[in-house]
């Protein structure tokens, strides 16, 4: 990439605002007066009226959807953290570039461009058709040793994310999933949510792709030992991102700032998609309406970032997948919620009795 | 309708079969082989494995949707059991002719057919364009003070399911959801789960369309006094449907009866059709393998009904419309499931190396 041309990330920042409240108002005074019982639409009401209020009410365009999964390699895969060897990631990517993973079939299935970017694998597949290159460095480094970036890759990943967000307004795009593939980054994303809430590396660190019972205590050592290193002080989101994150997960983090800058909604997939969201939410407080949680994953340090952010998931299926799957598989309800808003009947056109008790 | 030409609903259940158990474990090993981590899909897998036994293996057919929403009028209502005049039914009815309820949306969207059928509502409707006729008589009796309908009435209308059934099957249709409208039905489903399970009356009674709380303290009373009245003795799910029913829900019997035995996938809606769920399993167990949850309902019975059933819902949006609303907002999420069992690569395929820990 052309460092140059990079997006200011504090530019970005700084551009946020969230929509205005009267939007919300306004959304459940329409949703009250189509043709069923009040409310009997449960948190779809509340999807269609936070879709209201990101479109700022204007809901001429057609929904326009992508999903942009970032792959990067791990440095603490080094202390045996998770199940599957670190090569899976780059054998992952070229799986997405011959659409033989799940968020290839579930993107073909639900009409979502499906887009991969390599922010920081550690092979070299500069070249191969159709795969973003982003790439800023083979690999984070190991954080139970030095921080896992400089801030320089910092900056260099956050800005990643911020161009493809530009790339996804530029297509038209109003509807963005924001997923990622590396082996190990359940490790980074336990280190962050340790970081951002406070909670105790048991509570905070699940068992990823599928450790077995020895593997998983030794992981839930690896992240004890790296809060420990990192953070026996508390720290900000900046430190968190550069000290516990991840290339992929900087340029999640930075392709949400980009796409909230941009009035797109955003739909987060699992744990390492909403770790990448809080620190979004730290830098930037005015990201947090754009958010949909697309699922709730079986990584028990999710359901804590979900918490923290105070976001309820779509859906509920015991998914622990990444890729993006639960935030795209999460699209069709949420069309489900605006179509409703856009199309249904009032009481009034359909000359429909209202409620007597 | 021709009642000469009306299926006999005792070959019907003498007919269902479950689909053989070996079709359930070929699922899970192909299912391993996927390029994914083992189990990481979740409740999709289950979903997938129980497609694929219904299937029988044959997954060459496309998925063909229809949603069949079946309305009748409740004698019940006499009781001011809810928040909504009675000719809500009918008016209703002709939204859903018109395109403007939120069933209409959801169908469109997910491109699933949509059918009305009439098979008690309190109006002359012959003759509207696109409604299906199975009236068998302008709505069920007072459950309060006789049975809510005569064992003719039942037949009827068990019969009227039957024949969707039939012709969804003719149409090709591989996977129905089954919804209704009928003012008073919660009521109706109400008895029906007490009877069921023995659960007493206010933990099976919810407050339906909106009641108020004297409207459901007098909902309440309602329900225990028709247990009271038709249920002193534990009952069959003949005598429940006969006298706790309604017009629309035998129906739903007889459409779940008739689509299980044609190998049709059955998705359930929310509380009122999972009530005809129960009945039809309790006729002919072997329904119970064809069926899934599209949600989980507001109504308190309808968890009662899940676990009686011990069947999980797909999604939980705390909605409480019913129309086959939640059903058809679940299909996305089943062919999801779907089409990661068919579309994905194997680990073979790919080349992807498995787990070392």
């Amino acid at each position: 990439m052309n460092l140059e041309l990079q997006p200011n990330i504090e530019e970005v920042i700084g551009a946020i605002a969230a929509p205005p409240e009267t939007y919300l108002a306004q959304a459940r005074t329409r949703l009250d007066s189509l043709t069923k019982p009040l409310g009997s639409l449960g948190r779809l009401e509340d999807l269609a009226a936070q879709w209201f209020a990101i479109r700022q009410g204007n809901l001429t365009a057609p929904v326009s959807k992508s999903v942009y999964v970032f792959a990067a390699d791990h440095g603490i895969t080094a202390e045996g953290v998770s199940a599957y060897p670190a090569k899976v990631t780059q054998q992952m990517v070229l799986n997405f570039l011959s659409g033989g993973a799940a968020i290839n079939v579930l993107a073909r299935l639900n009409h979502v461009e499906m887009n991969v970017v390599d922010v920081g694998v550690d092979a070299d597949l500069f070249g191969y058709a159709g795969l973003l290159d982003g790439k800023v460095r083979r690999g984070s480094r190991n954080m139970l040793r030095e921080p896992a970036m400089s801030p320089e890759e910092v900056a260099a990943a956050l800005a990643v994310g911020l161009t493809m967000a530009e790339a996804a307004h530029t297509k038209g795009n109003n509807l963005v999933a924001v997923g990622e593939m590396g082996i190990g980054n359940t490790a980074a994303a336990s280190v962050m949510t340790a970081a951002l809430t406070g909670m105790p590396a048991a509570l905070v660190t699940g068992k990823g792709a599928g450790l077995d019972t020895e593997g998983y205590a030794r992981k839930c050592r690896t992240v004890e030992a790296v809060v420990k290193h990192h953070f026996a002080q508390p720290a900000g989101p900046r430190k968190i991102l550069r000290c516990a994150g991840g290339l992929e997960i900087a340029a999640m983090t930075g392709m949400m700032l980009g796409a909230a800058r941009r009035q797109m909604a955003i739909v987060m997939d699992g744990f390492i998609s909403t770790a990448a969201a809080a620190i979004a939410c730290g830098l930037a407080p005015a990201v947090r309406p754009y958010l949909f949680a697309g699922h709730q994953s079986q990584e028990p340090g999710h359901r804590i970032l979900l918490t923290h952010l105070d976001i309820e998931p779509i859906l509920d299926l015991q998914m622990r997948l990444g890729e993006g799957s639960g935030a795209v598989l999460a699209m069709p309800v949420l069309e489900g919620a605006m179509r409703l808003y856009q199309e249904m009947a009032t009481f009034t056109s359909a000359g429909i009795s209202g409620a007597t008790a």
